[in-house]
């Protein structure tokens, strides 16, 4: 796990040093938007989903400065996603990371930018030219990046969990809700990876099934977190779901039970990893990871 | 002139069927989502953008499914950017086109998701194989839509807005301004023609001039609407610009040199359509058309 946690971090200062050059500072007036946007990207976040494109990636030798790009496009809607959800009339949230958050260092207005300027960046790194040599391809991730992050996916997810502020949800419609808001990023993750490397149907299938596996494991481990984790080790504030009366999957299962399912869930994310031998084995060490994280 | 109003008016109703067909409400609990995206695309707008779309694709014989495609993505980008910058926390409009703008008809998490959700949704409409078959045209047009509308273009803009009303800005400033904030949405229209029907370089340079032309001469129109045009008849609140204090073409030139400013930049916008002989008229028309309105 020691040598995970580096090649995590290698990777993670990868993607870092792209997004870093993808977002470079200029003299204009207008530098407050980009440097915004760095604020909220060049952090030291774990950067699970960037891990998650370049391990799927190397199962199909995909070049590694394409997956680094693909990474660091994926990681800039993540992090939109984050400084947008913060904003006072969505979660409200001053700390992130164990910083203030995007609004708070800056101001509203700034934060509400710099999260459209930085989706809107997450699409022109995909469709360069410099990301893939064929135009199919870089299409191909456009387009399942849209869909992942959109009102389908991502964003549908976020509304729907304001919604159910004032709903009862059933277990199913949380699950739902935890694939739209947290899952289809983390599979899309995968896909961009697969899409890099002209996978296979079968082979994109099972890298399909281990992404939605983990992506309900992150969740269940989030919220695990959400009761269990100390503030300061988290990064952020903690215990918010049960002030807001949420339904999670802990509060629906219970501690001990939502534990078990993120196990189960593990174990057969990685069973769908066979037919890819040794090579899978960071994304194996990555599914067991991120049950196991304590931030 | 008539004519044009008309085929102006038959285009934009062609534009709104495609955006009904994109955003489909579902029973879905976040249903709200594409609620306010549709309130805020399928109101009865001028779509002066996508009428650029499809007169400048028609030079070049573009399909008239790619082009209004195209042309639904990029008004889907215009009213996002609507959206977010009526927020409280931006230019804080209760107004919009004569009605109660997203954030005040639905509240404003739901109008920053919209706009998000929009955004996104632009993107995968340009990269979906129905809006064109080459998927060299599909990644072009992503790539160019995504560097006008972030923040070397269109969000800059908005920041530079929001940054000017704390600095004197020079006219030199101001165009710049001016050229990122709307002119580059403008410009895209008429270059996705351009891409969509893989014009010749010396096509894409002529239309790329008349449309930087129309973009300020669209702009100055803009201000003086600000300064002359009666709230009704704009349909959203007018004179913000003096109260703001905000450097505007008009404070800069005074109305009569700011209106001559703008007859010369359409007169000039009308020589750069020369090659295209008849073709271009819906193109001319519009040029007149943008700074005689009244709305």
């Amino acid at each position: 796990m020691t040598d995970f946690k580096q090649s995590l971090a290698a990777n993670a200062q990868a993607v870092g040093e792209i997004l870093n050059e993808l977002l470079t500072s200029g003299d204009a007036p207008e530098h407050r938007l980009i440097d915004a946007m760095r604020y909220t990207t060049l952090s030291s976040g774990k950067r699970v989903r960037p891990f998650l494109v370049t391990a799927s990636a190397a199962l199909f030798n995909v070049a590694h400065q394409s997956s680094l790009r693909a990474a660091a496009a994926i990681e800039m809607m993540h992090c939109y996603s984050l400084v947008h959800d913060d904003l006072p009339a969505m979660d409200d949230d001053v700390l992130r990371r164990g910083r203030p958050t995007c609004h708070i260092k800056f101001d509203e207005a700034t934060a509400i930018l710099a999260g459209d300027a930085l989706l809107t960046k997450a699409f022109e790194v995909l469709a360069a030219p410099s990301t893939h040599a064929d135009p199919q391809v870089r299409a191909d991730l456009v387009l399942a990046l849209a869909r992942a992050a959109g009102h389908a996916g991502m964003v549908g997810g976020q509304m729907l969990d304001l919604v159910a502020e004032n709903i009862e949800l059933d277990m199913p419609e949380i699950t739902r809700l935890q694939r739209m808001k947290t899952g289809k990023l983390i599979f899309v993750s995968c896909e961009a990876g697969a899409i890099l490397g002209k996978a296979s149907a079968d082979k994109r299938q099972n890298l399909k099934h281990y992404a939605y596996d983990i992506g309900l494991a992150f969740q269940i481990a989030d919220d695990l977190l959400d009761v269990e984790g100390r503030e300061e080790q988290v990064g952020k504030k903690t215990g918010k779901d049960a002030v807001a009366g949420k339904a999670t999957f802990v509060s629906f299962l219970g501690v001990e039970q939502a534990r078990k399912q993120a196990t189960m869930l593990t174990k057969q994310a990685i069973g769908h990893l066979d037919m890819f031998g040794d090579k899978a084995e960071p994304l194996r060490d990555l599914a067991h990871f991120i049950v196991n994280r304590s931030s």
